[in-house]
């Protein structure tokens, strides 16, 4: 994950504890009764450096003795819990189950795995991506994204319970008090617009526009994983760096484009945003940390 | 469990496809979002040879990984839940979100593990055995039993929800077509109470009392295990086959004794019930099998 990897980069280069990191929730679901946070727990997985870097999700060393027998019993398996992975669940399930808000329960996870920054989600209330799939009908994020592995085409996208949701504790000082504000790498309609479609963030972020800086998340017209530039074209926009520079124009004033997309940065300033040109594609942690120092230097240009 | 070793000694002198166990849910609980069914899981485990031999509960060749975690995050971890067994909450909390009721997840369970015979619980319905706990007030069962490894004093016991429950699918009807019918040597007050809690049930009971047959948990004034002995007394009753006795009589028309207890035969049989001396502690399968066969005779003697 884009935004994971951003981080981990983030922190090598800056205090930790100055950093705070506002994560979609609208892909959380629940199974076999628990609460599964999957970004959030990428977040604080990758940062706590256990996450299995062969997937990007889930934790390194892991077991699947749950999986196994639940198959066994002919169990829904196609979203993959592991051993380790589940004690997460369980603890943030019955904290949930036990009244605490989400945002609290992510802080103690995120405090037993030593991370030092802040890990918010976006809100507190249930807010889920549904996406239309073409010849379907709307299915949850998950099957979507898991159960079909985003290889279906999208029709629409709505953010369910979005305009009843508030903001997480915390989520509008830190955007109001940052010094910079980052919108990480990450799909721009499925992993940023949920957190934008909290009501009050958006507003919140336009307030800071002049210090907000947006990273592509798509390098030479595609995405590095996932189903961003898919996405991107089946729901009308143009997957470029233009076409995010145009989703994002009202709430960052700058975006940072990978090296393949030069040519694109007058058409990026043309859309309304200063255009900084650097390497995005993380490889390496010493790349995520020149693209954090890159990105977190760009208001000052 | 008295019960499961005991079903384990039955399937071994009769068709294991002509018996029909009536399990306990009285001990169910909600931990972590996931519904946890002990006596159940305890019962199939025990007849598919997958139960842990050490501890008499769980799965054997378990690992503990989600419970390491849950602990390091500071999750409540005083129900042991391990890797493997965890699937098998996962699948039965699922289906029951699904809709599915509970006996028919226990019977697709046991067919997953190879069960030949029909495992059922007492009832579909929620019915919670709740447990007043001197000086502390009323506590869960579990709460109760693992969270204070029963070593308090019990004041009360009642059976939430059992006066709206009806039997799960097939109970009735296996009391009513039953060539034998056996109370399993399991503590009368927690793990058969609930049972003869479910409405109709006891009368189902009543109506077949002369081929129905008990086996007292209770040998020479002690439980093997866990605090029926205890919890006998400090709810006024004689912590004895004799005690044992008088809470059956008007369900079952025989009881089993152990050798131990032989010298109160004459005070069973006074208190209504024709007394069956045999040795009861079943620590191998064929003292099982040979008091399952004796147990089974016993009506027709």
């Amino acid at each position: 994950m884009g935004a994971a990897r951003f981080l981990a980069g983030l922190v090598r280069v800056v205090d930790p504890a100055t950093v705070t990191a506002i994560v979609n929730v609208g892909d959380d679901t629940v199974l076999h009764g628990l609460h599964i946070s999957p970004d959030l727990d990428t977040v604080t997985y990758t940062l706590a450096g256990a996450i299995n870097p062969e997937t990007g999700w889930g934790l390194r060393d892991e077991s699947w003795q749950a999986m196994t027998l639940l198959e066994q019993y002919g169990g829904p398996a196609w979203f993959r819990l592991g051993d380790r992975d589940l004690g997460t669940h369980l603890f943030r399930t019955g904290r949930l189950r036990d009244g605490a808000p989400l945002s609290r329960v992510t802080a103690e996870i995120a405090r037993a795995w030593g991370l030092e920054l802040t890990v918010l989600p976006a809100t507190d209330d249930a807010l889920r991506t549904m996406v239309t799939v073409a010849g379907e009908g709307e299915i949850g994020f998950q099957d979507y994204f898991v159960g079909r592995q985003h290889s279906v085409a999208v029709t629409a996208l709505r953010f369910e319970g979005a305009s009843g949701a508030r903001p997480a504790p915390g989520v509008l000082d830190a955007l109001r008090d940052a010094d910079v504000v980052v919108i990480a790498p990450s799909n721009p309609l499925v992993s940023i617009a949920p957190v934008l479609a909290v009501p009050g963030v958006r507003d919140a972020l336009r307030a800071v526009r002049a210090r907000t800086v947006a990273v592509s998340p798509i390098v030479a017209g595609a995405a590095l994983k996932g189903p961003a530039d898919r996405m991107l074209r089946e729901l009308g926009h143009e997957p470029s760096v233009v076409g995010v520079a145009r989703l994002y124009v009202d709430v960052a004033s700058a975006l940072v484009v990978d090296e393949a997309d030069a040519a694109h940065a007058p058409a990026v300033e043309d859309a309304g945003m200063t255009c900084i040109v650097t390497p995005t594609v993380m490889s390496t942690p010493d790349i995520a940390a020149d693209l954090a120092r890159t990105t977190i230097g760009a208001p000052a240009r």
